[in-house]
């Protein structure tokens, strides 16, 4: 067991977080939560996404809401991009570092993206190309790295190839992600462990939805292998559109709050994270998914 | 790690869980809930508690509970027992196992029994000798091992030699339970190693309620050294006293789903144990607390 001294957590309640929330958050309140979280000290934070506002309404206020944002030194506002079109559009607000993703299940690629894992990686490859030439970052997302809501079980290899397919194409950062959040600690560890002889330990994330309770198990496993990027949301934001009224993304105040008393660093002030999932909740109509949050009393 | 091979998860909702609930369970409820969780494959039920019913009014019905439960062969259905009355309340229904609680925090312990621990142990010497001499088996919870509403941090050698004092008293486990949840992994695995070096290690359990968020991440550090008896309780039930709002104990579902992910066995039905959940949150009139039973789809 080697626990990193370390960790930083990758915030995604503005992206992935309010991305599958039914209730649609206003462009002033989606950089009100931003700016909320650069006070947090969080060091990475992904903004919003430039995919179609026909696929994904929820986000087609991206561009006001990247230019609205008060850029702070030191943090990375991170924002999707499906392809070079959306890449041109997060460039025209002057997006510095840009997410894409793919899947390790052909199934769930097909479904969602309508093409193959293959074609997904090609789609991307002028993107990634034309960020390296304009000096953006660029990171890598792998969804369904423990189960497909589509073809069930997705084999290890699959994962494995993926991520290193992306970290080859020159992502600097590879999340994994349990889309649908049916991991269990084993798994997890073993599925980090078969990436990691691949792709070095340090270029890798994991991405944890707490659909069945399990992610802050799982990502202790996964600290224990030695990963230090943890995505989460505050509030746990997300939902998930497999299983009705299931959680969503692993709350980031619930990893905080594990992390700091766990002697492992992350920046982060504990009382502003949970303030922000508060509030954040709050504009949600609705409790906040964080049981640290819940349960914190300042 | 030597994780166990198979985990008993002994199930407190009927007690631990419904004496905390704000809605009261009407006593043919808990009968059926009781006679539901024996239908799940569990081994250990928690049935009620022979307190005074002027402290605890929801358990006013625990020798009519007892009493109207089906006791299954290969079943152990303990109550909770405070002094020598409450053992022969619970030994008139025939009741074959008890279990003794005292804290590992002075502050609690004067707070919730009005005794220091020293007291509180001489308390429960003679019920202890008179179950011996009936042939009861007595099992002993030692509460607020990795923190105290009052006291804050519990010293780890007062845990050490509360749970080491119960153990030489005669009784066969000893459950180490972090009443308020705001232990994480790191104080959890210490907690538990520092015991472990005093009382056999298969002479220990763990109990966990999941105010903070950490419970299943508690548990799995905790499996990891080699802990195989579980406390938990359907639906998450519960609540915590303490922390407004918050959650209440560890919900079986989230525990049997982790470990039979992981391969470790525990003899449950997993389908009938989240019915058993679902049914229980009807009972009580509000959604499951179990991210497991409400994302689970038969």
């Amino acid at each position: 067991m080697a626990l990193p001294s370390s960790v930083r957590i990758v915030e995604v309640s503005p992206r992935d977080g309010l991305q599958n929330e039914k209730t649609m958050v206003s462009t002033v309140d989606k950089i009100e939560l931003i700016n909320r979280l650069s006070d947090c000290g969080l060091k990475t934070i992904e903004a919003t996404s430039f995919v179609s506002p026909k696929w994904v309404p929820q986000m087609a206020d991206a561009a006001e809401v990247y230019a609205g944002i008060d850029k702070r030194p030191g943090i990375a506002y991170p924002v999707l991009v499906p392809n070079l079109q959306g890449y041109e559009r997060a460039r025209a607000v002057g997006v510095q570092e840009i997410a894409v993703f793919t899947a390790a299940s052909e199934a769930f690629n097909q479904k969602n993206i309508n093409a193959s894992i293959a074609e997904s990686l090609e789609r991307f490859a002028p993107v990634i190309t034309a960020a390296q030439d304009d000096g953006v970052r660029v990171r890598g997302y792998v969804s369904t790295v423990l189960g497909c809501p589509y073809q069930g079980e997705v084999p290890l290899s699959d994962v494995v190839r993926v991520a290193k397919d992306l970290y080859a194409m020159g992502c600097y950062e590879i999340s994994l992600g349990d889309t649908i959040g049916v991991g269990t600690p084993a798994k997890a560890r073993a599925m980090l462990q078969a990436v990691a002889a691949e792709v070095p330990m340090d270029a890798l994330a994991i991405h944890f939805h707490d659909t069945y309770g399990q992610a802050l198990a799982n990502i202790l496993a996964c600290l224990e292998e030695g990963v230090s990027v943890v995505d989460a949301a505050v509030a746990g934001t997300g939902g998930c559109p497999y299983a009705q009224g299931a959680s969503g993304n692993v709350a980031s105040e619930d990893v905080a709050y594990m992390l700091q008393g766990m002697g492992i660093k992350t920046g982060i002030d504990f009382t502003k994270l949970v303030g922000t999932g508060v509030w954040l909740a709050g504009r949600l109509g609705r409790e906040t998914g964080s049981k640290a949050g819940r349960a914190y009393d300042p």
